[in-house]
């Protein structure tokens, strides 16, 4: 072998090491189209991921804005069914009150009797509780009155007025507790 | 240049075309190692989002959890503020019922308040509100009752003891509202 064709082998040997390299690469490269089959799929969980942790995110603020206002609602009603149940007492204390008593110690318990009722009716105050308001001569409205019966109107008390009321209504804040029952000129 | 010449330096062409080949597949490598870091990047992302994610759940569970017990214990005590006003009226109400009363005005008048006294404390019983166990002779306890005073333990009233109740007391469910006022055997 001339010199030359020893210097042409062992370029050529040279280059083919470099193509036994470049082979091996194209193994190292299918992986690594494999890998970036996995970059898009973690990319793609990961937006999942973020979403659904978004939402989470909003349901939180949704849970902790509605028991806010659950809370206040119980909060601001809370004393609803211990006043309903207190109203028969009340109309009771006042039927009471309405006996005529003609000694001593008949007016000292009508006395004591008239201070009970007004210290309940305080507290019922305090806790939002208050008389509806209804009269002879006012206006009769089907939101907080009741009418149990009718009358036909007359100049003075025209149509949609109050005529008499037979039992005190009460609401709590702007709840009815129970409706005034009223007569109403028709 | 021989025939053996060219058939090398065709061979050399071919293999240099190669190479040339496998350097621009090196770029491509250093491209496809930056999307390995990506990979990499994007899997802690994930990672990192899982966590959140996890968190926000335990977070809406919690919470979930704590407003319904805020509700129940609202509900359970709702009537409390309410209740301890009535205690005064109450009070108030048997203070009257112990006047003598010498007419049937004045009998018919107790009637109705000794009626009234009577659905009042049902509607505070329905509510969870009990009077405080508390009689002369049985056990004093310091949770529900408040000694105002103390007396000598006799042999029928031996320590520890209630001598005389001075006041009633409440409790709403297992919550004291207002404790018995009683005097104490020492």
């Amino acid at each position: 072998m001339s010199k030359k064709d020893q210097e042409f082998k062992a370029e050529v040997e040279e280059l083919e090491d470099l193509v036994a390299g470049e082979n091996a690469e194209a193994t190292e490269s299918a992986e690594v189209s494999d890998e970036l089959s996995e970059l898009e799929k973690v990319t793609a969980e990961k937006a999942a991921l973020e979403d659904q942790y978004l939402r989470a995110q909003a349901e939180i603020a949704n849970i902790t804005k509605r028991n806010r206002s659950e809370r206040e609602m119980l909060q601001k009603y809370r004393s609803q069914d211990l006043a309903k149940k207190l109203l028969s007492s009340i109309d009771n204390l006042e039927r009471a009150l309405a006996t005529e008593v003609t000694d001593d110690q008949g007016a000292s318990l009508k006395k004591g009797v008239e201070m009970v009722l007004e210290s309940l009716l305080n507290a019922l105050k305090e806790e939002g509780i208050e008389e509806i308001p209804a009269a002879k001569g006012t206006a009769y409205d089907p939101n907080v009155h009741h009418g149990v019966q009718t009358v036909p109107a007359s100049e003075e008390l025209p149509a949609d007025t109050i005529v008499e009321v037979f039992q005190k209504g009460y609401k709590l804040h702007d709840r009815v507790l129970r409706p005034a029952m009223v007569i109403v000129a028709q």
